[in-house]
């Protein structure tokens, strides 16, 4: 089957889906998005992508719309579109009303809903070569706006600190705040290892609360393994012994390299390919 | 004439104006815009706002896009509406890509430039009535994101901070930084008068560089009134003798109630009225 888009109970070609110019979405970056990974034919964690996208309407005060909903329309335009290694991206949009800054009076019929389901391409194979390799990535100043956790299309600061990281010849950029405490990549959250005893940023109004970032953390507390969710500085990113990326597509990527600086031995290191062992596991299960 | 859209060339009815929905400035808020208000049938300030779009533009690394073609562009555009009382709105998308966090190359072909031309509303009519009277505001947080500076339609913190207002039964919102530096309202720069003396902010990243912040500040330069443009804190704000709002559609704004404390004597103060007056001369001439 093909890719294909998704527009308020249509299913239709990805080239033939188009919202109005007035849309909130286009014109105030007023919408949320998810975006859903398959493997052989299922979806992983569907579910708790629906249940974050439902938080974050409700952060936005967008009109209620109910899990129950936005999971059966994602499953029926799932099995329509029957790829076996695909991504799923889901936005909903507050929809199209006369150009005012205020939050138009709720009207859920306006809400605008939109998919699309793309095969895995050579970038994200490309994505498994480097996975084996580990990545560079440098360290940015978080100029994102005051709510991360809300996944919003709001992603201009993200995109820019992507291209930075291209630009500098290295794969990802991690957001620093201005007290030098680590956050997140550019789509991405990040973990770090020391002496065994590994760390993250805790969820925050500054950091996404990844769907792959629980999974992992459900993973490292089966393995009685040591997590601390708090605030650590990019003094000790650079100074782990092990780094590594965690998100939906991204799944576990090792970083060896921080702003030039070698992480650990140069290498992906042994406890962040177990829990990528398990995370695989999980995923293909 | 009527109410019109403008989509890459075309004119056409707003409800008929499409955009793909892979559109950069729908999936990443890629996009930067301009409202430019006319009064007579003429535009106020259009090359001024043409050329921020472009900085804007050039900020964001779009493919290069001339001030000549979008002037000219605009100008057919509004000819053909033929409206006297209009704001017309400009919108350039980096255009439609396969989603991925970094800068697509840069393709000229693929820009999308937006245009709506539409009559003054009993909105902007309440508008008038306001600006005699003069209206409350409350401070917020700002948690917009660094660059805002880049007129982006990044614009969700200014649409919730524009909302939280309206909720506290007043009109509008001004930013203030983590330090308690007045920064701008959710559309509108702000100036304030103390003992004959005028403070605005400087222009850095975290303000707009408003149109008529700068026609105001030729305006009150030309009056020889001493002008600072310094940091100052929402203290000095509540304090001040006057206060008030630029903005193109807002033009001179007064305040007279900021966090529930009365600025001055409660009524537009003399300045602010003159200020406004030297601008409408400006505005109509």
């Amino acid at each position: 089957m093909p890719e294909l888009a998704y527009l308020n109970g249509k299913v239709l070609a990805i080239q033939e889906a188009f919202v109005s110019i007035e849309d909130r979405g286009y014109q105030f970056g007023d919408a949320v998005y998810e975006v859903i990974p398959s493997y052989n034919g299922k979806m992983f964690k569907d579910k708790e992508h629906i249940e974050r996208m439902v938080y974050s309407l409700k952060q936005l005060r967008f009109p209620e719309v109910s899990e129950e909903y936005l999971y059966n329309e994602l499953n029926l335009f799932f099995n329509k579109a029957k790829l076996k290694r695909a991504s799923v991206y889901m936005q909903v949009s507050r929809g199209v009303y006369k150009r005012k800054h205020y939050l138009p009076d709720i009207e859920k019929a306006k809400i605008q809903f939109v998919m699309t389901i793309r095969n895995i391409t050579k970038d994200d194979v490309e994505t498994d070569r480097k996975r084996k390799k580990g990545i560079s990535v440098i360290t940015v100043n978080d100029a994102r706006w005051g709510r991360c956790d809300i996944k919003t299309v709001q992603l201009l600061a993200n995109s820019l600190a992507k291209q930075t990281a291209l630009d500098a010849r290295v794969e990802d950029a991690v957001f620093i705040s201005e007290e030098g405490i680590v956050r997140e990549a550019s789509s991405a959250n990040i973990f770090i290892i020391k002496n065994g005893i590994i760390f993250t940023h805790p969820k925050t109004f500054n950091i996404l609360s990844g769907v792959t970032r629980s999974e992992i953390i459900e993973i490292i507390k089966k393995k009685n393994l040591t997590l601390i969710e708090d605030f650590y500085t990019d003094r000790k990113l650079i100074n782990a012994d092990e780094a590594f990326l965690t998100g939906s597509i991204t799944e576990v990527m090792p970083v060896i390299f921080v702003n030039g600086n070698q992480i650990g031995t140069g290498v992906p290191g042994k406890i962040t390919k177990d829990i990528y062992d398990l995370l695989c596991k999980r995923m293909t299960s």
